[in-house]
């Protein structure tokens, strides 16, 4: 019996199951492959021999839950060692199977390279594919990642409808966004950016060093200029020395609240910032908002260019897999305005690297991205991406004038 | 020239520019009325004769910007007094105005009150109507409020989300939702749960008393019975003297980050709360999120129940105006299951007055909801509600078994 395996890691995406159903329906069509396995949150599952056979699933079911988002095998931040790979090859051995797909990011991706690696050694005949998944879009070599445009998506309509709030009430507002490396999450914020007025007028990536001081001129130009301003912030924002930003303002404010708490996954960062602006330039109206979550998981924003790659590169994986009969990593390549293709890379050539945010993305300001940018993402948010309008100025004269 | 003015106060919604559109377009159809003024941020614009002539503007437009959240005309957080509310009437009187309709909350409401009585008192013929608004949910003497529907959509769609995250990589997620003192906006988290043992599994509504050793002991149930556990909290929980938990818990701890800052627009209560779990439960993956503006302003998340609604309470308050020649406040009133009607309230029966959750609403465990709840909220929620789906079981046998 030929027998396949398929795993999901890291944090969840708007798509990810696309990927997981891309793999299962397509690999039911291949006559070589009688059963397809999934693990129970990723590589866990494998050293737990923690499986469900998939191939009892309706392929009906399996649509929809292609649809839902987060990982419907469970996923894992384990980060396995040698060790760790050594068992989870012992349990692939020992239930016979013949192909295993891991989605995820850089970290699922040297699993895989460490796996393949393994069953080399041990001259056990095992197919290893790397299926790429992150909303970081950090991943070397891949124009982008599956799972990037639905969150980019969520951000860059989270900042429309933040400007608009901001305008309708002006102040300064702030939001957060995931990204401790790479700033293109961040980045997708100038997508929700209509009119030249509009937000957010600042954006601060981590592939640029982070300044207080040049932060607080930056916001009261802005605020000076247009009585209002909206901010995008990476998680990632660091100092010269690669101090995270959060860690080194809540040293040197003396507080203690957040001096020792996780640098993610809490609204510090947005906290300590506002109140750097209400303290410094004496703007009342401030308020942060740290986007967390939501932007990986919320149902119902999802890009469909998006959906439709998470699924391809699902299928193209079982496709090297069974007709190139090679190990690797897949890769989406860009092929027009806008179209995409696929492509098998070594294992070793994205394994364990990190992509950050290209240059000619980022605009000299440093708070800004270029249009090259603009043009590598639109296509990707997908279709029906709302638009925001507004009233013409057609000003009543004044009676009373006082 | 008989001239109608409208004005828009408070929070922002995703639906306000409907119910401004519904005036504007519906006082055209009336050949008693010559021009339709918009004030720019509300009240404030009336002091300031800040006013634009949205007669000028193409009823194409109009179509646009009623789908365009937040208001377009903008906002103010002015809470007029008696001597504000006789500025405004002074400017009403001397631009001619003949109609004025304010769009907004309890606030709004009280302002639409006075202004009417100066009128009356002056011999100063002017209708005045209130035109509901929020996203609380907290007018008296409505079924729902415009503007309610499609954050509480926004809140469910978050939680079924989160939850998918959640199931994914198990832990504690908390988010903390707005509404200080009414909860129905936390409750409709409830609606983000489809299968049994679905987060959220615990909610928080500032109906009822928080206690925090209470809070811990139900978390720690929940986390023993699933692995994991989802909750709601409202940003208005208070202890049973009143004081806002992020104020007590700020001060238990002896820290001072967030003593002195306010209480909403920021992450604060989230971390806060998630820092007890951690303390006291001993639980290490424990995420707070703080839904923050996202939950008024993201543009591409509304009911298309709450659009309707709220373009046609626009329409009714110039209909009730024209055709009744009454002062008052529109109120959504449910008419089957489900249709809407509306009436026409007497100013006093509403304004400043502030309904929280029923009874009926809040099950007796007072960390969930109640069918009656359900029932009430599905339909306001509109059509296309995303859904969540999962891979049904099909454990496969272990091998190795270690």
């Amino acid at each position: 019996m030929n027998k396949i395996l398929v795993a999901q890691g890291g944090g969840p995406t708007a798509v990810i199951n696309q990927s997981l159903v891309g793999v299962v329906l397509e690999a039911r069509r291949h006559k070589g492959i009688d059963r397809v396995y999934g693990a129970r949150h990723g590589v866990r599952g494998i050293v737990n021999e923690d499986f469900v056979d998939l191939t009892q699933e309706t392929s009906h079911n399996l649509e929809l839950v292609a649809a839902t988002p987060s990982s419907a095998l469970g996923s894992t931040r384990d980060k396995p060692d040698a060790a760790y790979c050594h068992k989870m090859f012992q349990v692939l051995k020992a239930h016979g199977i013949g192909h295993f797909f891991n989605i995820g990011g850089n970290d699922s991706s040297d699993v895989v390279r460490i796996v393949a690696q393994e069953a080399r050694d041990a001259g056990y005949p095992l197919r290893c594919i790397h299926i790429p998944k992150t909303i970081d879009n950090d991943l070397v070599l891949n124009d982008h990642t599956p799972g990037f445009p639905s969150a980019a998506r969520f951000v860059a309509q989270a900042f429309a409808g933040a400007n608009l709030d901001n305008a309708s009430l002006p102040g300064v507002y702030l939001g957060v966004v995931m990204g401790r490396h790479a700033g293109f999450l961040t980045a997708a914020a100038a997508l929700g950016k209509k009119f030249a007025d509009d937000g957010p007028h600042l954006i601060y990536l981590p592939e640029r060093d982070f300044d207080i001081d040049r932060f607080l001129a930056d916001v009261d130009a802005v605020y000076k200029r247009h009585g209002r301003c909206v901010i995008a912030v990476s998680e990632g924002i660091h100092a010269p020395d690669g101090t995270p930003m959060i860690a080194k303002l809540a040293q040197d404010l003396e507080r203690d609240a957040h001096g020792n708490v996780q640098l993610s996954g809490t609204g510090a960062l947005a906290d300590l910032l506002c109140e750097e602006i209400k303290a410094k330039l004496g703007i009342k109206r401030v308020r942060g908002d740290t986007f967390g979550y939501l932007q990986r998981s919320f149902v119902g924003c999802v890009s469909d260019v998006d959906q439709r790659e998470a699924r391809e590169v699902g299928e193209k994986a079982v496709q090297f897999a069974m007709w190139g009969d090679q190990d690797g990593s897949v890769a989406i390549q860009r092929a027009g305005h806008y179209a995409a293709d696929y492509a098998l890379l070594p294992l070793e050539a994205v394994a364990g690297k990190t992509r950050t945010m290209e240059d000619a993305f980022i605009a000299d300001s440093g708070t800004d991205v270029t249009d090259a940018f603009r043009l590598y993402l639109r296509p990707l948010l997908g279709s029906g991406m709302p638009d925001a309008y507004r009233l013409r100025p057609a000003p009543v004269a004044k009676v009373l004038n006082r």
